[in-house]
């Protein structure tokens, strides 16, 4: 059964990862997948946020934002607005958490990874787009730290790649869902994954439905597949980095 | 191997459901989990949100709160600070996404189900506990909505109730987890479930730590159990309204 | 002449005093003035604000806030407005005025007593019923701090009590109007007093009305007899700590 | 015994009136009681707040700032702060209540008088100012109403005029106090009478003390001379006004 | 031509200045340009912002306002609206680069000179009002230092003053445009300029409209006679500290 | 004398167009300036704001922004800081003003026209390479609403464009600033003209210093060359829709 761009239910969309995207941030990337496009950039501060001082670790923090006409209809600002939407908040604490989960905080001194994904094209999966090209532009920042002299060993354990997986209504599980399948499907499943294959967030949702456990197992199994293809991408633009990963 | 407060790991902690708590809602709960304490009200208001004018279907929304002193230190007003929080607005989003995953909306009029949870006393588990609770409060509101002859027939598919589940320092996976507990477990994972056993919302964290496929299943067990425990106290409580759901 | 829940003008709902209702607060109270009911917790916490330091004495201050659904029709919850109402900051303001009027704040050290009332039920008089339980709530935690050896006495000056009285269309003057009265009297006064019968504080407004000097005097005589019933509850409740109150 | 600025006990500072202070105002006046000096401006708008409306009746609300520097120390902008302190929500409510309780709203129509009392240079009493002052502003834009033929008759049933008295630290009751005796008052007392000498408001404080029911008539006395002579100042400003007001 | 209010085209409206208007500030101006009425206040503050700290140098920073009814229509607070305008910021920042660029800042020492402009009466022209009148106060503020010998001499190398100038609908350059003028004109130009003549700030603005190089030239010629006479009316009020200034 | 960067003082940097750079948008261009980077993204809305409904005309508005890490350093987010700040207020103000001055708003219809202007790089000139941008992006999107038959004619009287010019410490009057010299310049002017030559907008600032006419002139005569090379960029971008500007 083919999907409405001719996908097969475990196919990926084109991905294309820009590195050194923009000039000022320690680590930048333009993270492509399919018709969505995110600026991640990585900057390294020499401080950590009050609630952290004094233990002589680091801190990964991250935030997220859509450009106003990201999407097909145009966004209020939520600078305008003058708050943070309940669905941005979300997500840049899940990508926080995510990224903290394969860096060694305690190595990294007395410093925060300002992670920013910002969307400047939407076409579904943003925030898993967001987490994989983020790793990049985070081990990049941390890697310059190493090359700085800064510290002294990549602090990251292990890659780190998202991907979204679905039900739609006809009942078929689905990988890497864009707009038009993410916003009438049954089921919408966020994938954290490492290299290793374990999972660090799963956040699976049936809004006004439910789902099965056979059909879980199935949503997981095609994320895997698309994590591990998302992760052999990333290898590919850390280069000789890759090695420093462990 | 025990748990510090003495339970098994599959051992939920003493139940106790009070309904007609308050007396201004249409449904009022109190709900004690252990040492957690959440009042769970559901009010109806007799028009929808603007974005779902003139569609002729209801909708159902939740509040979060947590009094000041609920926790072992004082909390910040959410109301002094004049913004919520990033972890309210998540809890908030998913305690509505689940209640209206129950519910024919197209059966309630333009009509909005308010639930407001706020929690009195917290022990962990708080998102979990107010949704079970507020699926009492909800559905006695409905109910009532029933009695007064507004809507014919009570349009809930199902039961519903959600658990905490997790993955301890020492390997050991546990049902229904306290502060204690939840403050130094390796991964916390949320189940919101039917009364017929289908996810509802899965959503499981590894913060600065990861899982495997086989700690994943051996907690969804977990859950289910506890979910099914719940459920049981739920038709209890409603009495003669439990026929009434499907 | 009788009134709509029967009770003759100088008669107080029914008192009901709850210690130690919540675990995790220094002390916690849940006062109930007929259907009216306020959780009164008192925190201590080891410093104060800003403009107090380094004078080497504490503060009192206090939150109040109700519960969305307390009242007959729900309410915007504070914190999604986004600001606290006038109304609100009126009353807190009021709490902490009269709860710093007997205790001898250079006796406490560098330490701030957060009172929060939070309304559950509310049926008129919930300002009046917050002072009268907060008193209790805040010796209690002062008196824990002379158990641990904090401080050495009890820095309690007074007993302190408030309640409110009123003059009804028909131009009776009553005491403790529930909610009903409240929402049509003429005149509504609340009073705050000590054990020893001084006044601390004496609000009385005439929202399109106005009212005489005798009117006045009859008030305050309801208000005192009203005041003086609730300190006898409040030395019942404190039991052997009420030696220690001078 | 003498004050600090050669006053008797019952004397009131220097007052000046200006009528038609500001141009657009369709009221405006410059109330000066000594050093203390508050502009007053009354406009009309021909519109009631949303929950008024429909009801065929009227509206007056006030609001009520200090510049920057009005006193001693500068303040922080409230526009820049970002929210309006507790401080000046119970003034404007002040205001607006005892503005109200002298107007008949049913007789103007669906409009607001909204006031506007800008205190340019504080020494105490600064609300008291601003509703004796506010009150000629307002008999004025309602007696425009009437000159223009838009309403029949002056709807103001009576003068009304505020003023603070307190006890200073030596046990004397005294009238109108500047800001050296208030910052050091034991008790503060804000009295609002209308000119058959009927309480509209009145709110005393015992700030970390308290006061005698003796001390409470001391002050009432003291006050109801002093708003006398206000209103007999009010009423040579209004001139031929004055036979209106009933 | 004429122009409505029978000036020519190169007149200044009838300036008025009031100096130790308000008692408190260290300098105190009442700036009056035809019924354009500002409040210009200067307080001295010993301490700099945040980004200023350890430099050893000064600050000079603007507020600006309207009391609500300055204007023909009443405008709401913007301490109500809980946020600061576009313009109102525009008009700050404005005010305090002006005042800066004649002012020594490594002179003063680590205070921070507050001006605050406060419109109670607006005709056009505030902007420009608020700098002419407020360079006074700030004069006479730093006089002030220097005579409690503070500082050593007045740190101000020229005078500063401000005007108007546009193009009327009919295509005629005028000086000092009041409200009506300004609400109407093709193109309006604010211009800061020194005692000697130089350009201080410049900002011209066609809304819906352009201009010429020949009209910029005419305006520009227009705006220095206007503020050589200014720069003359504050010579006079500032009497003998003139000759301190260079 | 050579500029940092090589250029001679009348030297514009490399400019690089790229229309259709965002799929949603109506119009898009990325815009960059030597390093400075900008996506001017041109919406087109079926309304107007409140203020303008009924008239039968349209609106221009503009926002404008910069991602945390355009920048050397990181700045906070507005969003996350909850309010705009006046600079980019300032900004906003200035594009929405620009583009207005030559599109006949009357022939547009009740539509908005939503400029958003995001800086992913800056080096300098971010509001004049904004305007510059969003005038192509605001031609392509109302002449779609041509192609669509929506309106008749483009209503676009000329060409718009801006650039900044300026005068470096040592005297020297230069084109087009980069960042390393704004922020070391004395004056700083943005010009916004054109295609015929006028001035639209016209922003001189001398902060800490001020500029003589003789400059003035000259900075002018600068600017004027720089537009109209840009001018001519964007007939070249705009193709034959060039032909329909008039």
């Amino acid at each position: 059964m083919e999907r409405h761009d001719n996908r097969t239910a475990n196919e990926l969309r084109t991905i294309a990862i820009t590195t050194g995207y923009i000039t000022h941030p320690e680590g930048s990337v333009l993270m492509e997948m399919g018709q969505t496009k995110v600026i991640c950039n990585a900057s390294i501060e020499d401080r950590v946020p009050p609630f952290m001082r004094g233990q002589g670790k680091g801190w990964i923090t991250a935030e997220y934002a859509m450009l106003p006409r990201a999407t097909e209809q145009r966004n209020i600002r939520e600078s305008s607005k003058g708050k943070v939407s309940g669905r941005t908040m979300e997500i840049q604490r899940l990508i926080g958490r995510a990224l903290r989960s394969v860096v060694d905080l305690s190595k990294i001194g007395e410093r925060t990874i300002w992670i920013d994904c910002d969307v400047i094209q939407a076409d579904g999966g943003t925030r898993t787009a967001s987490i994989t090209g983020a790793y990049i532009a985070m081990v990049t920042a941390l890697h310059q730290l190493v090359e700085n002299k800064v510290i002294k060993e990549l602090p990251v354990s292990d890659f780190l790649a998202a991907i979204s997986v679905g039900v739609l209504p006809d009942g078929q599980e689905v990988l890497d869902l864009n707009y038009m399948e993410d916003s009438t499907a049954d089921v919408d499943m966020n994938i954290v994954m490492t290299g290793k294959g374990e999972f660090v967030e799963l956040q699976g949702t049936g809004e006004e439905a439910t789902f099965s456990a056979k059909q879980l197992q199935a949503m997981l199994q095609l994320g895997e597949q698309g994590i591990q293809a998302l992760i052999d991408k990333q290898k590919e633009m850390l280069g000789s980095i890759t090695d420093l990963v462990n």
